[in-house]
């Protein structure tokens, strides 16, 4: 059994791990990162894509962000649309702020290179087993490699190790309240080498259902179609695929090769306690929202704003108020961006038959959205990120 | 039989009938009303009891609102309160407009007054009992009184007669279809002598139920509580009515002799069709909002105002256009309005146990209230009602 020591330990080489031990770092105090994938593995897998203009300001701070503001794209609005009726939301109008398109992926790719330049210890294909002594002033966290097990022993365990991690299942069952609510429908998700027909996200509800266009690149396009959840990939060549988008979102499309697609559920999930003793979980460890918000990382980002502050808070003057009320200020904003992805999921999606009463109140929200500047306002501020500061 | 002729056969001395006759008056169009209540019955019938803006507008400009002007009392803003946390919505500071406290019966006894001053003949007492030939270019009003029958003949029927009345019931079942919500709570209203303890109104969201605190003058408070669709009225004491909304505004009231309580359940109702060859719904008649929003009686002059446009329009220059978009223009209010209605109705009152998902993302958006001017101004540009011109 190797054993290691660092000041805090940190499970997921995610967005919220990496971004946790670089903020730890840019304060002088030393972290470790126990990652069970391959760094291959992590810097190619596809998830969220944009960025809002808080998550941006921390990677500024922390001087991550070159080849993002090289590379990304920044908007300035987003387009919704009621079946092909258009209304743009003025992110620059509303809030003054904009966000970046940026996939997670190169988010990734940009934070592990700043931690391993920066002398951070990044353990990967290193699979966390057990964490223990959370009531003491040294937690440890056993761990495999290679075969081996190891134990690290830290001051605070960060556990950024994601929905399915080690983390909330080590938080005591009485410990918190779960939520969970399970939408009627999917996304079919596609990404294809292709030059984006828009120049801004496109969120059309249409009689057939949700579509979603986005983008990773100038060159690589994301989209989305609304399924059934018991609908198969299988059940889609791409041909169909294409002209459902096309049709859904009732623009010519440039249609490239399809280099992954897949259906994923839509649920929103969090916890109402995100810390035990001396392990504190940030990310989807803690809260999942559906993706219509575009709120995953940023979320996890807006955590570990907290962690962070509050770690940092402790090293530098003993105080634990910033700890101790960890969980409180999360989630005031976790309950925010579930709202608002609730709020963006219901009146995205075709969840009713046309003529019904509840669709024709769906519609006159959309109605109301054309005439109403502060409505698309309610929009936009939520989209762009409300402020860190406004959360008390 | 006696016949009558008139241009325009009006059905209901209702707010949305003796305007359209005032409105048609100032304009030299002739109108008689067939009302099948007496003069006092409906100068004393409960109801609703704030104007919006533009409903004031409309009454200013027929010249009966000067009693309106001395008597009613102007509010700039109302109370959104979670259990306990109170949030001002400034209608002055978010839309520069107001609205006024005036009791609909004192709104009746005015338009009653200057029709009976500008000689536009309302038959108190008859009953309406069948309107006929309404595809010709002269439909007829039939009606009993003292026992006799009549007809009034007519270029044009204003169907104001409520939602028990005799022109939607009229209307060919197959020109329209019917949106009903009944929502799973009542209202226990209370009308009593006493000075308010409040100078605006408070919608106040309680762990034990919705309640709001009303007035209708400086001497009568306006009162309800949330209860369930099953209870009685024979459940509550004076005493525990007014025992429970101190408890749920938090707040000590005045408490005065109850000179009147009742409960009322809670619906959203509407037809998608307001007229049939010569005959046009307005107010209650074609649709019923719960009384979340005040906006019932608002909704009513909102119709009156385009069906007077379309008539003098068509007495003035022949032209139907007006008349025949008269829906269509309708409608798009009355969506906006059911919609504004539902949410209120679903932000304030307490729908499921406190702690579930649904009820937190409700609290969350009380909290977002809090921090967002953009979602107050969402209620208030509602609330003292959007411009009749924003509905194209």
């Amino acid at each position: 059994m190797n054993q290691i020591k660092t000041k805090v330990g940190i499970i997921g080489a995610g967005p919220s791990g990496l971004t946790l031990a670089l903020s730890l770092h840019k304060n002088g105090i030393e972290s470790v990162i126990i990652e069970n994938r391959s760094r291959e593995y992590i810097e190619n897998r596809v998830r969220a894509g944009l960025l809002e203009h808080n998550t941006v300001e921390v990677f500024d701070s922390l001087n991550v962000s070159d080849r993002l503001h090289q590379e990304g794209l920044v908007h300035h609005g987003c387009y919704i649309n009621y079946n092909g009726v258009s209304q743009r939301i003025d992110f620059q109008k509303h809030t003054q702020k904009e966000v970046t398109i940026y996939g997670q992926q190169e988010v990734v790719k940009d934070l592990v290179k700043a931690c391993l330049e920066r002398n951070i210890s990044i353990i990967f294909e290193a699979e966390a087993t057990k964490i223990t002594d959370l009531e003491t002033s040294n937690p440890n966290i056993y761990f495999t490699q290679n075969g081996e097990e190891n134990v690290l022993t830290c001051d605070f365990v960060g556990g950024c190790d994601g929905f399915h991690g080690l983390a909330r299942k080590t938080l005591p069952k009485d410990s918190y309240k779960e939520y969970k609510i399970e939408y009627p429908f999917s996304w079919l998700g596609i990404l294809a080498y292709a030059k984006p027909a828009y120049d801004e996200l496109i969120y059309a509800y249409h009689s057939n259902g949700f579509a979603l266009a986005s983008l990773r690149s100038e060159k690589i396009v994301r989209l989305y179609l609304q399924v059934s959840n018991d609908d198969s990939i299988d059940n889609w060549s791409d041909e169909m695929i294409w002209d459902e988008l096309e049709n859904r979102l009732e623009m010519k499309l440039n249609r490239g090769e399809i280099f992954e697609k897949g259906i994923t559920p839509m649920r929103s999930f969090m916890i109402d306690n995100m810390q035990f003793g001396r392990l504190f979980l940030a990310g989807d460890s803690a809260h999942i929202v559906p993706p219509t918000g575009a709120k995953g990382l940023n979320l996890a980002v807006a955590d570990i704003h907290n962690l962070a502050n509050g770690l940092v808070d402790f090293y530098q003057s003993g105080s634990e108020e910033g700890l101790n009320n960890y969980t409180k200020k999360c989630l005031a904003r976790v309950w925010r961006v579930q709202d608002f992805s609730n709020f963006m999921t219901y009146l995205c999606h075709k969840q009713t038959e046309e003529g019904s009463f509840e669709s024709l109140l769906q519609k006159s929200k959309f109605d109301y959205l054309t005439i109403s500047e502060a409505y698309q306002k309610t929009i936009a501020e939520n989209y762009v990120g409300l402020p860190f500061e406004v959360f008390g």
